[in-house]
């Protein structure tokens, strides 16, 4: 696809695509809002994580969100990260008889909310290093394993940028398009990367507030990436296509730096 | 295109991508950083907007987000406009020498910065109705004159969203797509629209943070859309082409609804 064409895809409607009959409008049924569990190991999430909150101060937090790449060593505690997968992905309410929807602390399109969160742990209190899924309609992390040589491999998986093998951290955003392709067609992806946007600020926003840094990472191989979380990137039925899309560095920092 | 091809702009780095040469890595030169005035008619915005914030408390803003589409009449103040305006695109650094960048409110894919603000103001303080470009660099507004019937016209270009034409002000973001191919090449359209979505995110938020509502509108239709804003739409050089990619509507509520 060259340049010109690929800006098409940031553009709204035009009269050429009015015809265009979404599945929804054929009555083919929604796809599930989030994914089912994939692990037995399950932890529970603590919801009482307001006391991590260090800098509540909105002015505050718009003055010094920055992008932050230089960690130490010092650990996450479990409320901390439970707060960042809250604030990220959190549903607050469920809505809807027929077709269900999550509200959460984001914005979506027509609440469609196609991501699913998954996390690299390196240096959190209380957890197992490894991959892990959050199941946000239930506010828990699934395990999904260890991983040998975990963060030297994400870092690889993000084109080389050594600081990433040094975060405490690593937040993975997975689409599944078709959750909002079943309602927007042939906008959804254009949608799904502006909502992707609004869970990536909220990270930014939630660790100048715990006293965490992050740094939101666009450059990854995407078949490096897939393959660590043991993504199925050529599924059989379309529909169930999922694949990395964005991801977050996270870790405590040495405030002079 | 087709949607399977579409999902394909989502993705990461691919094997076959590494042979492509970006503008920026052929020597060609980094386009302007914002767009040039295009009106003599400048207003000055206050930066003491401190104390506009009613409800500095990030954990509640996290909570309390929704999107709101049910405003009274009350007008905004220029200060309160001029924070929303700062929030979502306010330039804090220009860094860099030979290729200056803009460090701002929000993160963006190698501080490209891609967008321009502009507004279609109803129902502010001290402000004609009309339409406005903001100069991110100086913190100003530029006056691009009134337009008739506008509410109506802007509810019409989004697609027939009555709520869109009751609201005091609307936001627009429109991209200059090759700020950021210059660099990002085929990445770009994709880094683009993460990064509209930062802006949308700290909209809401700060929203939220001086008691107004706003609700994020991705359905509109383009060619409307650009033509409320005069944009050429087919310019010559393809470096220079500008259209419109998000919006927002932003007004007072009261409490019940």
């Amino acid at each position: 696809m060259d340049i010109i064409n690929l800006r098409e895809v940031m553009k709204g409607y035009t009269a050429l695509e009015e015809d265009i009959t979404s599945d929804q409008q054929q009555g083919l049924p929604q796809p599930a809002m989030d994914k089912a569990y994939i692990s037995a190991k399950s932890i529970s999430l603590p919801k009482d994580f307001e006391d991590v909150v260090v800098n509540n101060s909105f002015f505050d937090i718009m003055n010094q969100r920055t992008s932050r790449r230089s960690y130490n060593d010092k650990p996450l505690t479990l409320k901390e990260l439970s707060f960042l997968l809250w604030t990220t992905q959190g549903v607050k309410n469920i809505v809807g008889k027929k077709n269900k929807a999550t509200i959460r602390t984001v914005p979506s399109a027509g609440a469609r909310h196609p991501f699913e969160a998954y996390l690299f742990i390196n240096n959190v209190e209380g957890l197992e290093p490894g991959r892990y899924h959050y199941v946000a309609t239930e506010h828990r992390l699934e395990f999904l394993g260890s991983l040998e040589n975990q963060m030297d491999r994400v870092s690889e998986a993000c084109c080389g940028q050594t600081f990433v093998g040094t975060c405490a951290v690593t937040f993975v955003w997975t689409v599944i398009p078709y959750r909002c392709e079943w309602r927007y067609t042939n906008k959804a992806q254009k949608y799904s990367l502006i909502d992707l946007g609004h869970v990536g600020q909220n990270l930014y926003l939630a660790c100048e507030a715990i006293g965490c840094g992050t740094c939101g990472i666009g450059a990854y191989d995407q078949a490096l990436a897939d393959a660590l979380l043991g993504l199925d990137t050529e599924p059989s039925n379309e529909k169930e296509n999922e694949f990395v899309v964005y991801m977050g560095s996270v870790g405590k920092y040495d405030p002079k730096e």
